[in-house]
């Protein structure tokens, strides 16, 4: 068994960022944007939360505070330059859905629209910012969900630091081995 | 292009949980404990904060919040039927240590031990447990890692719900496109 060596504590990302990366698009006073996310976590199943850490520098962040709403999109690994570039470049000088050939997609629930190259869209309602001020972490409920029946498991991709991601690989089924709800 | 159809939003965690699932280990008055988690997000890198929503009816929970200290482990593929076997017995009725086999490993900077059997151990110091009571929200600062220095990319584990995990698959290296900070 390798041991283990020390490791700097700034970049402990690396290992535990990799949730899939999404792609928030926003809506506000007439304008679209989409950005980047890879800090995000699901908190409760009903209501449908999920707490994002959007930093505060991003054009989209006062946009979603602004109108309260965005739609959490899921990227596939085809749209690994498409995620990359829309991290790399400011909402505030562009439209990122004609810079990056992207469509936006009517919602059913917020006024920002999806994106119909995602593989999911996931319509959120802020639902709370007690830890906005701090941390910028904001708690969204999800109140629509949309995703393409097929494939059943896409490739999505999971950012590692870097310019580096990785992308899923096999489907292990453990089900035999559980009691409690899963 | 295959179109979007509705899905319940109780069931996004199928498609945003996917960050690797970890497991925590705890020591608190004499008694060891470990638990499977897979809701958890970077929040910061520098002091490096990572979020974690774990579920007050773990045994683990109370243990946690009284010592104020966790190690974050990272599980590889072969830990599978570990992972889900940690996930679905409790704390309070066995030491979970022995009964999976697994060896604790002396931390640096806290007293809850390692995994040594884990790629990575990331010693934690409860920072805010402001969001604690409204969605069991603990807000950890990683006050030191250690890491095995191969594989260099280890194959995880991602819980996508009913029993299923997804492992890691391929890196794809697109740090020509970034010119922000990455």
């Amino acid at each position: 068994m390798v041991n283990k060596v020390e490791y700097p504590v700034d970049q402990v990302r690396h290992w535990l960022e990799p949730g899939p990366v999404v792609l928030l698009s926003s809506h506000w006073q007439g304008e679209h944007n989409i950005m980047t996310l890879g800090w995000h976590t699901i908190l409760a199943f009903s209501p449908s939360l999920v707490g994002c850490m959007i930093d505060a520098g991003n054009h989209s962040y006062e946009m979603i505070r602004q109108s309260g709403e965005c739609v959490i999109n899921l990227p596939t690994v085809d749209m690994a330059e498409t995620v990359a570039g829309i991290g790399n470049c400011d909402g505030d000088d562009l439209d990122k859905f004609s810079r990056f050939n992207l469509t936006p997609e009517a919602s059913q629930r917020v006024a920002a629209p999806g994106i119909a190259e995602c593989h999911a869209s996931f319509e959120c309602r802020l639902h709370d910012d007690a830890l906005a001020s701090r941390y910028n972490f904001l708690i969204f409920e999800v109140v629509h969900a949309r995703v393409k029946p097929e494939p059943a498991w896409p490739q999505t991709l999971h950012y590692a630091g870097e310019g580096v991601f990785r992308t899923d690989g096999e489907v292990l089924d453990v089900s035999h081995l559980f009691t409690k709800v899963s």
